[in-house]
This record gives C-alpha cells, sequence and structure tokens, in this order.
C-alpha cells in the first residue's frame, strides 16, 4: 500500500446532523463570512491567471462538508469568469472531503432537489459546469498531478492526521499548560503542514494558485472563542468538563482522553515551509504571495447585541455554533464501556451546562472566528 | 438552466437495500460475470491508444450504482496498466451515477474500510491511482470536455430519462401489445442513446473509447430472464402483478402504472446513430468499432443444476437478484393513497407469490442476462 494514502483519520469534523439534512452550514452562518472575506484573495488569484477557454478551469474546495460555506464565493467566482470568458470556458468544481462525508446533500442542492439557504445554485444557473467530489483525504494526493488550477480551503485544515498525544490539562492545544504535549501538538501540525503542500504541490497545475483560509492564533493572542469578550470558548468548554469530572459523571481519564485533535497555526507556523529556498515544498515550487490574520465576529452574539431579547432563546441559537465540530471530540472521549445513549446523555448535559452559562450573561459569551489568509502559488 | 441539466430521473435502478451496505453488488454475481465477460473489448480499447505517462489516464464509469460490480474489471485493466506504463501513469477513476447513489460505500470499500467482496481495491494497492465521483446524470454532460479517455457503462443504459408512456397490458416494452406504446418507448429509446451518445462525445478526450455493456433484445429475440429457460421473468412477473388485481390487492390503474421506464435495444437500434457520416453522432467524431450481442448465464440457476439442494433455499436466494433493480418500480406503480407499509407488504406478497413458483419449479425459473457489447471510439 503507498504510503500517502494510509491516513484516514479525522482530519474534518464529523458533522453533528442528520445525513442529508445539510444541518452543518446552517449552523454555521460564521463560516460564509469567513469564506466572503476570502473573496478579494480568490479574486486577486483568478486575476493573475490567463485562463484558456480551450483548458477546463478546475477548482477544488478541501474539507468541503456538505458545501454550503462556500457556495456563495464559488457562485460569485464563476459569474465573474463567465463574465470575463464567456460560457466557452468549462468550469469543474471538484469537492473534497472524507469518505463518510454527506456528499449526497451537494450533490442534491447543486442540482435543485434540496433547498439552498441563501443562494443560488451556480451549476444550475451557468453553463459549461461540472461538478465531482472526491473521498480521498487531504493528507494523502487526492487528485491526479496537475489537476487543479485554483485551489481552496476553509476552517478544514486545523484538524490534523492523528493524535500526536492526549493533553492532560486541557481540551484544545491553546490552553495546554504541559510544555511537552504543547510541542507534540507543534510537531505533528509543522509536519502535516508540510506533508499538505507537498500533496497540493502535484496536484497544482503549473501557475495554479492556492487560498487556504485556516484557524489559527493571531499575533494579539486571539483564537476561535477567544477574542475580545470576557469569556473564552475553550476556557469554559474545560472548565465544564472538569466540573463533570469533579461531581463524577465522567471520569478523569475521560477528561484526559478528551482532546481536540487540531491546531491553530500562527502566521510563522504557516509560513515556515516557505522560507528555505531549499525546503521541500519550495522545491515542489509553492511560493507564499501573502498571509494575513482576520477577526471575523461572532454572528450569534452580533446579533444578540443588536436586536437583544429572550437570552434563554439566543442560548439555544448559539450553542449549535460551538457543538456542529465539537460534538465528535466530547463523545470520542467517553470510554467505551459506557453505551451510545449514556455517552449522548453526558455530551447533552455538558452541552446544556454551557447554554445555562450563555443563557445568564449573553454577552460574555462569543465564537469569533480567527483565521489566516494564505494565498499560494505555483511556479508556471 | 441550461436544458441538458434539467433530467434527473431514474435513468439508473433505485437500490433496495441500506445505505453503505454494499447490497447491490452482492446480490447480482452477475453482473460481475457480464463485466468480466467484457473485458477482452476493455483491453482491444486500451491496447488500441498510446498513452502519454506525462497525462492522467482517466476512466469513467457511468451508472456504477455501488462500483462493486467493476471492480474486478478495473482491477485487471490497472493491473495491466501498472505493467505497461509502471507507476508513472497517473490513473483516475471518475464514477458516475445519479445524486442520491451510495458513492460513501465505494469510497469506504476502495479505501479499505469496507469489506470488498472477493476481490481487492486497485485503489489501495496501485500508487499514483485516484478516484473521484460524479452526481451527475449521464443525459447531461457529467464531465467536462475531454475530460474521459475510456468511458465504461455496464447494465445502466438501458434505463430511459423518462416514462414515454405507461404500458397498458404488460410491465416491460418486451411483452407490450399495444402497437402505439410500443412505439413510443422506441422512440424514447432511441431520442435517449442518441443525446447520452452527444454527451459523451464531448466527454471523451480524442481518441478516446467507450465501451458500454446494455441490456439488448438479441437476435434470437432473447433478454433479460427469456433466454432458454421455460419461464421468462417478465412473463411470470406481469402474470402474478395481475394476478394481485383479479384478486382485488391493487387496482387495474395500479397495475397500467407499473411500468417498466427502461428498453432493451437491439443491435439494430444500437447501430442506427453511427450509420449515416452525417448524422450528430458521426459529427461529433464518434464512430462505432463493434457491436455483438451475449447470453451471461443465470448463476442462480446454474448453481441449482449444479448442486441442488434445498428448492425453497434456491428460491430465497434467487429472488433477490430480480429484485434489486424491480422493486422501486413495483412499489412506485402503486396508489399514493396507500401508505408506505401498505405498498412494502404488497410487493413482498408479489415476491412471495414469485418466490413460491421458482421453489415449486426451479429449473425452469433464471434470469439471463442477454447484453450488447458496444465499441466506440472517437477520433483523434
Amino acid at each position: 500500500m503507498p504510503a500517502e494514502k494510509e491516513s484516514t483519520t479525522p482530519h474534518s469534523h464529523v458533522p453533528y446532523g442528520a445525513e442529508g439534512s445539510g444541518f452543518y452550514s446552517d449552523n454555521t452562518i460564521g463560516c460564509y463570512n469567513v469564506i466572503q472575506a476570502s473573496i478579494p484573495i480568490v479574486m486577486d488569484a483568478i486575476n493573475s491567471m490567463n485562463l484558456d477557454t480551450g483548458r477546463t478551469f478546475t477548482i477544488a474546495d478541501y474539507g468541503t462538508a456538505d458545501g454550503g460555506t462556500s457556495m456563495p464565493m464559488l457562485y460569485q467566482v464563476i459569474k465573474f469568469l463567465r463574465a470575463k470568458y464567456g460560457d466557452a470556458l468549462p468550469i469543474h468544481v471538484a469537492y473534497e472531503d472524507q469518505p463518510v462525508n454527506d456528499f449526497k446533500s451537494l450533490f442534491l442542492r447543486l442540482q435543485g432537489l434540496l433547498p439552498m439557504p441563501e443562494n443560488n445554485s451556480y451549476f444550475k444557473d451557468f453553463a459549461n459546469t461540472y461538478v465531482t467530489a472526491c473521498g480521498t483525504s487531504f493528507y494523502a494526493q487526492s487528485y491526479p498531478p496537475n489537476f487543479v488550477d485554483l485551489g481552496f480551503s476553509a476552517t478544514a485544515m486545523h484538524w490534523l492526521q492523528k493524535k500526536p498525544c492526549n493533553l492532560t490539562d486541557a481540551l484544545h492545544h491553546t490552553s495546554a499548560g504541559v510544555p511537552q504535549e504543547k510541542q507534540l501538538f507543534a510537531a505533528q501540525a509543522a509536519l502535516d503542514w508540510e506533508q499538505n503542500l507537498m500533496h497540493r504541490a502535484k496536484e497544482l497545475a503549473p501557475g495554479g494558485h492556492l487560498v487556504i483560509v485556516n484557524f489559527c492564533v493571531d499575533e494579539k493572542g486571539r483564537y476561535l472563542g477567544n477574542t475580545d469578550k470576557k469569556q473564552s470558548m475553550f476556557e469554559r468548554m474545560t472548565s465544564l468538563w472538569r466540573k463533570l469530572v469533579q461531581e463524577g459523571t465522567i471520569t478523569q481519564e475521560e477528561f484526559v482522553n478528551t482532546t481536540f485533535i487540531n491546531y491553530y497555526r500562527s502566521v510563522e507556523e504557516v509560513s515556515a515551509p516557505f522560507k528555505d529556498e531549499s525546503s521541500p515544498v519550495r522545491k515542489a515550487g509553492l511560493s507564499l504571495v501573502s498571509v494575513e490574520t482576520k477577526v471575523t465576529e461572532c454572528p450569534y452574539w452580533a446579533r444578540w447585541m443588536r436586536e437583544g431579547g429572550d437570552a434563554k432563546v439566543h442560548a439555544k441559537r448559539f450553542i449549535p455554533t460551538t457543538r456542529t465540530w465539537s460534538n465528535h471530540t466530547f463523545l470520542s472521549g467517553l470510554s467505551d464501556s459506557r453505551s451510545a445513549a449514556e455517552k449522548a446523555a453526558i455530551v447533552d448535559k455538558f452541552f446544556g451546562m454551557y447554554e445555562a452559562e450563555v443563557a445568564a450573561a449573553p454577552a460574555d459569551h462569543g465564537m469569533g472566528y480567527v483565521h489566516t489568509f494564505i494565498h499560494i502559488k505555483k511556479d508556471n
């Protein structure tokens, strides 16, 4: 078995919601906003390419989940390409995620057979467009060589190929205190970033571009749910999960096992593989065009501040935005000696506690997004 | 909305079995055999192409269902290509079916995360291979222009884009008696075949080949389940379904509504679009290399004749091979005033009656396959 095909582990969230329901996108309004903020970079990338209408222009969306969050961006990009190059340019959107991903919803939405919230299907609206799906992890080479003209990935590549270790005193590396554990996470993140880039280097056509929007710790130490609010999301999660240990609902071992297998790379960490001309990534033809960080306000928090209302209703609306991507991690931390129902009840209880905290002080809680916006180019 | 994207209707079977279970393949051993019989033609096609290892070789499998039946053929083809061209040739297998198709099983099987009956995964065994899925009907252009080097389709393109009319005195066009209805079916089949070919002509790269293995009525009037056995499958289905009308279980209207939306094209009908140099299909660059018919024995019947045993056990094994692809048609013929449970019970009863007939005279029943093996080429 070729080495690059061995990994299939959770580099992406397991969406919390039923197959075909399109649950993920409906609960992650903020992700739309983040992707909207990437449009200027995507447009820069496209404008710097000289497209030939005799050749298909292929856009790959890595870690797409149900494809909902990138839909408005893709619509705008394709509309622009149609205006500039006319109908003659074939446009192929190649969606990538894990093999168990809900590609069915994606195909149905694009074909107009499932409702598409707040946006239209470029596939229905523009002739000469094509859509495919790929269930091969981006920690392998997902596509054939030179297949991709524009690679895109939003809020997906922070997931690591594997858990380097448990975090004994925290759930997430950003709040980890044990130096050795922090180092193992940083090392895994560095390795994964380089491997990821090496695979993309092969898939990108000469002159192709890659726009990656990814969770980070920014220059001011901000990261997801830890921006300018009084409360920090991971700190609250850690504290409440520990409370369940103290009251005897879960064990200390389960607390330790509950570890987010992801990493929020800093600008320095993102830039590292590009610094040295003789690095594998540079030798593979990739260079870093730009990287910047940006905070995207939590839309739930903003709505509360704007509209106010019933704090309990707000909390019920807010919690799912923290739960879609984290639910699986909490479940997987629990002992397999517990039944599935028991596990679910514990995680329900946990999120209920979090919900009560949010309801008690809505203005103090938010899940603001902090991203690096990364623009990479492959040599001609 | 571009015209070619309007159709999404049942051109393919709706598999009878749970998502992710790989049910379809396990119950259609005969389909494996049919595809195995296509290998010499596929090899001829490949040997006539001069492949360039600097360019990805793309194989499209149209109407693939869960991909199980074409797996051994693809393994053999890729093994051959590896032997001839080495690891340097990138090989991309692009699977096509309806948007609701079970691509999840397919990805999981290829990655070795679900058992793969009786064969290995070429994706795991051979480096530099890639897999994607497409949920765009083959009655539209599924892929970008010049995307496909070798198109393949087995036992899928007999499904029509839409039902031209109900068959008032039959379930299937092969036993229809009303000339006008037969004509409408033939006309729809001719239109669909031409449209299908026109789409493939665009997708095929110059010099590309297309191998289509499709249900037919052969020179001797044989067709699926109507070969050399005493009983003919569609005749038995029609008779038993009519019996349900006579005993008052279903209505005459439901009988009329129960119509297989497919057509078994003869060699003449397959060849028609290629005859005239000025035809759209010829002008699009396609020509017919060869077309031949072949009967593939019913493996269940053959096993019974070889091994004998308990006739009831045999009948229970045999019925699913007729049911996987027909179950949906029987359900869809029933009135929507019935509950889903009521519909299911009626169809269960129907197949129970069929099973009893088979158990009473196993040697008289078989679902022998009768196919055209079609080899088409696109100009260089």
